[in-house]
């Protein structure tokens, strides 16, 4: 009797260990959102991204699945959409009022809080991975401009000549954007304008979350202007007590309301569901007058993939490898 | 009898219209908080801060008394501030590790939540009025460098150069730092280092609140380190619905923790004393390894002045014009 006891008691501890365990991991990762219509999209291009997205979120999963952390899962997702020409981040990214691509990026990890960023980079090839080398190499969160470089150079962070980002399509965009006024002073969605900002958010075995966001900025942006991405608790935060969350839209509304830890602390401060957080602080960049989307997953790996733009670039794959693949509202 | 009714409930509006504003003005101020000591003050310099903090809050205080609205009285309150040698914060403000002054300063206006903010400016003589303009001149929140300076000379605001700000010591602090260890990967709480941020929250007579925070950052910086200050969130917040918060300490750990918004949150979200919600996320920024303070009034006009330094300069002038100033633990 003392014998089965015993049995039961460690085959409960062991599905227990099991269990929690399985259920933990999940990644989510987002290309942008904005005002993304089937009817401005070809088939081909539709293609392009859908492909591109699965290889991102595939990449993260398979480190996730092998047992490796959250942190490496999200900065190799992000890398893959930096190094893709179709996301606003990395190579093909957007042009700055002179001609030139202009980097931030920004990374947390969930289980110490800490955060590493960088703002305005010219040359570093990743920022994803500039990002989490501030956080590992540095006692600082954000370094800016040319000191991210120097920082990269001295780090020994690959870095390449500015013109590497720079891609024709979004050498016209500028051109045509310029046409229609030479300062920034419009609505950053205009017409036709996406936001590709990338991002991603996993948990890993250990129930560790990690969050990580990537982009070149607005289109035509000025006087050095650092938009949501690279500030903790607007466009990316991580914390194992509540969720990790990667935003994407009007930048500055987003650090207006504080968006990504707004979305935490209703679930730290009143137990609410991710979704519906998302839902209230989305709202909330609403009522300020901007849009834009959410990802995120909470300590349990539920996911979130909210916006109210007409379209966000997004996936998800859960414990046992469902994968889903979006860009259009349902 | 009808006619008693009637002057009596006239009464009763008047005087409830009365009280709702007689109880809403307020202001309150920090210096920095750090290791300040008692021991390592001669009373020359104690005086010196006595002095010019009560400038400062009266200079606020005067503009709330005359009805005007509470961003001028923190403007001119932290301009009081950052004109003196005595804060790190304009002229006075501590050195990089190339021997300049860089200055960050954040404004938000709790009616709108709208926000502006300056990062890494070489030459703007009052950077809490920049940030003001980059929220009411420009599209953007926050800008950076060279472009913060280049928006300011477009707008007009004053710009001086460099050399203006610096004070002999600084340069002898930063000198004797640099024998030390030639960069920055130190506790910045390092040995008789003060954090001299500056900041300001004032509630008008309309209810509105606002937040102010100005900073040169941290002695020795490099790679274009931003702190919490030119962070909305971080070391600024202001919301009517709530409170408003500016916080001064160890950057770094204010960002990783959110505590402008973070106090907020807790106020929003589980109704808790602005007093109380000060603490926890004090507490937390010291579970991370940090330390600081922070200075707020909620939508009441109650005041929180908190920190787990040693000490913090500080006043507060309440509706009825009670004056505090204080520097170290009670």
């Amino acid at each position: 009797m003392k014998k089965l006891y015993i049995y039961l008691s460690a085959l409960f501890i062991f599905s227990c260990s099991i269990e929690s365990n399985e259920n933990k991991i999940g990644i989510v990762i987002h290309g942008g959102a904005g005002t993304i219509l089937k009817e401005n999209m070809t088939p081909e291009l539709e293609n392009s991204y859908m492909i591109k997205l699965e290889e991102a979120i595939r990449t993260g999963y398979d480190i996730l699945k092998n047992g490796g952390p959250s942190k490496d899962a999200v900065e190799q997702a992000i890398r893959v959409m930096e190094d893709s020409p179709l996301f606003n981040a990395g190579v093909g990214a957007v042009l700055t009022n002179d001609e030139r691509v202009s980097l931030d990026a920004s990374f947390m990890d969930g289980k110490n809080l800490n955060a590493g960023a960088i703002a305005g980079s010219s040359y570093i090839k990743n920022p994803i991975s500039a990002a989490i080398a501030v956080m590992e190499e540095s006692p600082h969160v954000l370094l800016s401009s040319k000191g991210a470089d120097d920082f990269a150079i001295e780090k020994g962070i690959d870095t390449v000549p500015n013109s590497y980002f720079i891609t024709e399509r979004r050498l016209n965009s500028l051109r045509s954007l310029k046409n229609i006024n030479n300062i920034s002073y419009e609505d950053p969605f205009l017409k036709d304008s996406k936001y590709g900002t990338v991002g991603s958010v996993a948990i890993d075995i250990n129930g560790n979350i990690s969050a990580g966001t990537s982009t070149g900025g607005t289109t035509n942006k000025i006087w050095g202007r650092i938009g949501d991405v690279p500030i903790i608790g607007a466009g990316n935060y991580a914390n194992n007590d509540c969720c990790g969350i990667s935003a994407t839209g009007w930048g500055e509304h987003f650090i207006r309301n504080v968006v990504a830890y707004d979305i935490a602390a209703q679930i730290l401060y009143k137990n609410e569901d991710i979704i519906n957080a998302s839902k209230n602080s989305l709202d909330k960049v609403k009522a300020t007058g901007g849009d834009g989307g959410v990802i995120g997953l909470d300590k349990n790996g539920k996911v979130t993939m909210e916006f109210n733009t007409a379209g966000m670039y997004r996936a998800h794959m859960d414990n046992d490898g469902n994968i889903t693949i979006k860009i259009y509202k349902d």
